[in-house]
């Protein structure tokens, strides 16, 4: 999982560092800097929606069998509020895992000192696949 | 609208650039690089979202009265096949323009020379906002 | 509450009825019948639908100031699994109750006896409106 | 895929019936009666969202080989003008048809003799599974 991070230049690039992960659950963390905003100061929606599909990814690839990884079918995101602060924290927690189709939940929340506030969830179709060389 | 995307750092660090923009809709292009891509190579979803969200706000703005602005609520994206070539070509064409809610369709195409195949498509709904100085 | 279930024609003539409603959220429960389903003999996607989005609409509803009233802007739903049993219980609980737009969450489980399986969650997102006279 | 309608008790009740089917499409049309309304007056949510989704299945199923038929995995629905008339119209096109996941847009028009308004539209993702005995 955490070569998954690795493994993918854009969210490496994005900055998205893995938290915790585990059967229940995927956290990842992002510090927010300038080059995530959108035009009024915000973390573009782009950002949040990279972190919540690829955190995602992981909490279903967690639980998959050896030889088989995740893609993702489709995912939908509700954007609650602008967000803003030092960081965001990414939870994802699958609400199916399936043989063919799993879905998982991602929540996003921006971070300041240890204030949090819930800025947008998402909910993810991801396929399973055999596992690239 | 060139300024829009100028305006958006995560955007233009992206490298999404404007080709055409009218009131039937706005086209965007992105140079495929090595660092937009997940651990397989492929353009990440992440991208292919921001892209189309982004292209899809800028549609549903060039109807908006002298104030206004727009902010995603929400946006769904389907992602088709896998992406990958030399560009990506973003279409968003708006599917209502509402006095507080607009709703805009975007397709995102991969593009080697001259073909290109479509890799996703995304429905996105906008709020009317007042233009942030 | 109970009236915004008995006063739509379609909901009530589904068989939905409300079991208890709050301001953390709002349960409801259909029996299910031979009518309610599709070709192979589940419950068809469209009462599910139905279920899950009126739900999210009392669940916000229930938020409003006086005067005030919520209308569907979209739904997204993901089926996890057939459903069939004796009946569908609902619970749709508020993730943002904004002053415009809100965004609720429904999850549908399909219950026989005391045991219950979860087959369908939602994401609703509704617009605030004047109340209907 | 008359059968297909027919075979649907839910479907044969709201009175959906097809109109025309091909590689191309689906079109259904629908009666509307005071039952399927919701508090207002208008169609309910619930009714366009039914016939949205199971005018998709359609046209998926129009491309599935022999023994294969097609399960909704997650529909999308974004509801744009209150839908009021004389019937509903609902015509469903492929946009990707694929060996184990298809994708397929859906727009919901209503109708008062010749006029129709665009009152909806959903992306409708399904799984290709054996067909039931």
């Amino acid at each position: 999982m955490r070569s998954l991070l690795a493994g993918a230049p854009f969210i490496a690039g994005l900055g998205v560092e893995l938290v915790t992960m585990g059967s229940d659950g995927v956290e990842t963390v992002l510090a927010i800097e300038p080059r995530h905003s959108q035009q009024n100061g915000f973390v573009h929606a782009g950002v949040i929606g990279a972190m919540a599909d690829h955190t995602a990814g992981g909490a279903a690839f967690a639980h998959m069998p050896p030889g088989a990884a995740v893609l993702t079918v489709e995912y939908k995101l509700n954007l609650l509020r602008p967000a803003r602060g030092e960081r965001l924290r990414c939870r994802a927690e699958p609400v199916k895992i399936g043989r063919t189709i799993s879905v998982v939940d991602s929540r996003v929340y921006a971070c300041t000192g240890d204030r949090e506030e819930l800025v947008a969830t998402a909910t993810v179709t991801l396929a399973t696949v055999p596992l690239a060389e």
